[in-house]
């Protein structure tokens, strides 16, 4: 069972989430977590990642424009979260479309235990031993094939798997989770794989277990790209989509939530 | 008192700001100094920060991200600009958060003379002697106990302190200005912190005197504010509440400013 | 004769295109790309550009905040996707601003062979000999002046200059466009050049030919300004406009440019 309520607790808590990610969606991460009543701190000096981190209630990792001294600055931020208890969310973003981006999540996967690993199926199937080597978004896998892949890999890593896509999948191994919320035009506007990740940073900030952070940030992303496109007229494209969308998660409450979520556990 | 026709005079000259900023909030920046008037420059390359200041009527630095080869570029821009009498605006972003930004800042301070220095409470009681160490946005200090501090510092340091708030105050160390515009809104938006910075930085390559330069971007960026938060119907949340803050600026007359100013001088 | 018809076939193709750009317009390069019905990947790590491009349709590099590190990973990334016969637009941002841009562009100019050069007409006057020294868009060279210049240029070289302004220029050194589609209100906008560069990437990973590629982006973007600008209240601003522009691209059609376009080939 999955508490909504606990969608409430953001505005509550308030979270301090600490974001080390790209500056193509890195707007969109800040906003989308000021939206769901979080506090964002995109900080990536590795001088201060210590200081920042151990002020923060999570942390993401999102390896969307990684470099050499970025990802030595992840590294650092990660340990740094570990030793100290707070939770840390990985989006490895198109690890299939370069050896270096696969370079670096076997050596942040080396060093870092992680809450969650959120990213699409083709991501998530690369990171779990296949290669696909066809980059971002590029395949949908067939979610149901991968479940023996993805519980596996979730039991022995100790880690809840969320993988985004027409149906989204979360499995910590042992439970596991379908959620059919969403709209083909998420996909349309830049960086909801990112903000999703963000949410999810968010709810683990607010002090959700793993397991209800991405299942609540995926029906939270998904029910919100729905009221959006409702409110789309035939005039309308996909900027106004977007901004519907932050809208509706600005707005969207744990009973909203409750309602609209179509959510399966298992 | 304030010459709120000043505002008219942005859209004459034209002014070049250039700054340097964050990726987080490094696109609104540059929108809304073109919503003003001005003209946005995003330069940081360290080869070429003298040639780019040299042409610019204002230069603006923000310590969002700041890194280590950064901090040496806005050495490099301040102290050109202070050569050539470019007035320069410094915005201190979460100064409390971690030891890199203090020490970051108090080398800023050291060798740079700005016109402005523009934060939140918690920002600027950092500099001015308080160690905070909570981060951006992270309390809300009472103005008005502050003052004496405030003064003392714009005084000895010949600067022009521009404090946002719930109600913003402004001094040179003589003069004090409150500014009560604004809405809760804009603190739920990334980066309005640092789009009043660039305001502020089009303000002065107006040819705004610091004083002025602070007090009306303080204005105009509350009023525009007030102005979209009246836009907003129920169904809308924080993303329609930003293109209407956008649009509003972008729109928003000298005599809007006059009539609208909730701002009282002493 | 322009085929207009091929607008439709980036939705066919969703071409991968593969951009090297600056922070402050990053988003909207990648919005616009899935705006037009490509598959944006904005990539600048060193270590991974060669398997980025290799993956890729068309590659496009922008000097907005170009780096010393930035340029070389430019080299590596053209001189690959030369080798793999992968087109590459070059944007030369603000070129005469600085003695270190005009460097870069030398660099950039002698070891890779670009498929379109897209600037202003300072930028494109700048590359073709001219040196202006003013910076992005501070005048606006008078096109016809300068039809020589630009076609032995485009000749000596083998490439299409596409040249933006109130009527925008493209020639191949033979074959000429003139296109005089757009508003004002399109330059109140950061980026809008910066977008234009990653809808010519878009329009040649579709299969376009430079002179088409180049031809349709500018009408294109043209034409989805007048209608975002025809949707626009008097009580709205450029941020509204902003949406109206994205949103009018992500609809427009192959007809709608037929139709709409004001284009005169020589």
């Amino acid at each position: 069972m999955i508490d909504y309520n606990q969608w409430s607790e953001i505005r509550k808590v308030v979270p301090l989430v600490h974001q080390i990610t790209n500056p193509v969606t890195v707007n969109g991460c800040a906003n989308i977590t000021l939206a769901c009543g979080g506090s964002p701190l995109m900080a990536d000096a590795i001088e201060e990642v210590e200081d920042i981190v151990s002020k923060s209630q999570a942390l993401t990792l999102n390896i969307g424009t990684v470099t050499l001294p970025l990802w030595e600055t992840m590294q650092k931020a990660g340990k740094t979260a570990n030793r100290l208890g707070i939770p840390v969310v990985l989006d490895p973003v198109g690890v299939g479309a370069s050896r270096f981006r696969q370079k670096v999540i076997n050596g942040l996967l080396e060093e870092i235990d992680f809450a969650v690993i959120r990213g699409n199926a083709s991501e998530i199937a690369t990171i779990c031993g296949e290669v696909s080597g066809k980059g971002v978004d590029s395949e949908q896998l067939e979610v149901e094939e991968y479940r023996k892949l993805y519980r596996t890999f979730a039991e022995e890593n100790n880690v809840v798997l969320s993988v985004s896509g027409p149906i989204d999948y979360v499995t910590d191994g042992e439970r596991e989770a379908w959620i059919e919320n969403g709209v083909p035009l998420l996909s349309q506007v830049t960086g909801t794989g990112c903000m999703l990740t963000a949410v999810t940073g968010t709810c683990l900030g607010a002090g959700m277990d793993p397991f209800t952070a991405a299942v609540l940030s995926l029906g939270a992303v998904g029910i919100s790209g729905e009221k959006a496109a409702k409110r789309l007229t035939e005039k309308e494209g996909t900027a106004s989509f977007q901004v519907y969308f932050f809208d509706e998660i600005s707005l969207l409450t744990a009973e909203d939530l409750k309602r609209e979520a179509k959510i399966r556990i298992a």
